[in-house]
């Protein structure tokens, strides 16, 4: 039940004045606003809670991470490069040791990214974290509703080992190196925002892979109006997610595992040798997955997939 | 105990990079940034958590208001306009009659200030809202350090009565025509927007008073570093505070209630006139309070006042 979009979509968009300066508003992994003619700016808010979108046991420097990460993987899919920050803590209690753990782990990436924490609000609740992003972007923005009918699908990283190193985490494996390459992959997703950079200008639609792959594809077929065909010896999941998961397990999480915070773009095949430019670039691993074709829905070796199978991950809560 | 500003100080200050266009970082009402050469912005961020800061039985359409309301304050203290707004949602449970309150209660508001919603997420959680504006500036923003020795002390609007609000809604009186002008200052406040933009280059220093008027004026005087002196004859608790509190209650809900969202503001005496100019372009009353004079600290009549009784409101779940 993808409930918490119909929401949005639903009750929270439209809201407000209908401004000349807003390009793209709610619909997209950040809105588009022009604050003066020769500055664009990207604008993204995720929320983390505790117990839906982390392990309650998660280390406050994986929280802190990851808080700015997903945020940071917004600007990502647009193309985009992160700014300003501002974080919305809400703590149960005052407990310094937690708080100075996340605040290293969102200092760190912010640093590696040259974003500044400008402000926020702490309050005293459930614990729960909003981070706002704030980025600017010199070409014009990659957007979901770009993909055309001929364009190439690809996916960039390891999708899949994020769901993966949750579930090593919350198996207990906390420590063991066999397993280290999948935990960090779910407490410390590397945001791909130099990759997005790069495919400003080259790619033809782009989304980032929070819900699942086949889920976040989807939005890039429904808003484009278009069918997206997987080739299912194209998908390689790492050989670490094999051994973890089996080989069978180890698709179904490539395809439909969440928080791996990949970039999922189009593009169309005469860009191929400029997707391979950027990737490098970028030190990035992309793959060429599928194809667009005419029509609507999603596609693996020529099978419709239903609906309720890229409904989209709900969280390990849920 | 103000133990979140003192986590947000010492945790959450200075985190990230230090870029060359950030202007003003954590520590004011709101960043200010500058993406390009002929925009500055200001950004913030407000959570607003259920029982802390409102009542768990406040109408959603409050809820909806309020959380906008709270940010557009901030904007108004640094002499914005607002212009773009995300909505960070976290629901314990899908209730669509509540959802549609909140929107109706943000969208008026939003509208009335010709604010964008541009996007935001919906999670499943404790209720939570956070909601992040940018707002622009044409003239140097507002800010809380620039008082100087010689200015007045000005207060607009009618504190006080916001908390005396709660303090009806929460007594049971949920419909009587007589608290209605109360309960409005809680379920519904006016940002001063307005105001904030016409004191932009009239005004030395400004904040907004969301913990109450000492507490938030006790800001000012820290960071321009001199000392506040109050005139308690000049305090003027409105008629229907008084009615509900009582004179003595009321001068303690003018000097300390929270959540009022009116501005504190300072100015040399030569520009009392403009002040009164921007106050009437504003429509919001305006009152002088005090003198800012060489030292530090808050004072009464010429008494000073402890550093416990201007601590600030600590919302009413505390």
């Amino acid at each position: 039940m993808r409930s918490e979009f119909d929401l949005i979509k639903r009750y929270l968009t439209g809201l407000g004045s209908a401004r000349d300066d807003v390009i793209c508003g709610v619909g997209d992994d950040a809105a588009i606003v022009t604050p003066s003619a020769d500055a664009t700016l990207l604008l993204a808010l995720d929320t983390l809670v505790d117990g839906v979108h982390f392990p309650t046991d998660c280390p406050a420097e994986s929280v802190g991470y990851r808080a700015l990460a997903v945020n940071l993987s917004d600007i990502a899919a647009m193309g985009g490069r992160p700014c300003w920050a501002l974080v919305g803590l809400t703590l149960p209690a005052v407990d310094e040791a937690w708080v100075a753990g996340f605040a290293r782990g969102l200092d760190w990436l912010a640093r590696a990214h040259d974003v500044a924490v400008v402000g926020g609000d702490v309050t005293r609740g459930p614990l729960t974290i909003s981070v706002q992003i704030t980025g600017s972007c010199a070409a014009p923005p990659l957007r979901r509703d770009g993909a055309r009918v001929g364009d190439e699908l690809w996916v960039s990283g390891r999708p899949g080992e994020a769901s993966a190193g949750l579930e090593a985490w919350q198996a207990g494996e906390r420590s063991s190196s066999r397993w280290q390459g999948l935990r960090n992959a779910f407490l410390a997703p590397q945001p791909r925002v130099l990759l997005g950079q790069a495919l400003c200008g080259v790619a033809s639609a782009a989304i980032d892979v929070s819900d699942g792959l086949l889920a976040d594809a989807g939005h890039i077929g429904s808003a484009s109006g278009v069918a997206l065909h997987i080739t299912g010896s194209r998908l390689q999941p790492s050989a670490r997610l094999q051994a973890w998961a089996g080989p069978a397990q180890a698709q179904t999480a490539y395809l439909a595992g969440g928080d791996d915070y990949e970039l999922c773009f189009t593009a169309p095949p005469a860009a191929r040798r400029q997707v391979m430019a950027a990737a490098r670039a970028a030190r990035t691993p992309v793959r060429c997955i599928g194809a667009v074709r005419a029509g609507e829905g999603l596609y693996l070796d020529g099978q419709a997939l239903a609906a309720n199978k890229f409904a989209g991950y709900e969280h390990f809560g849920s």
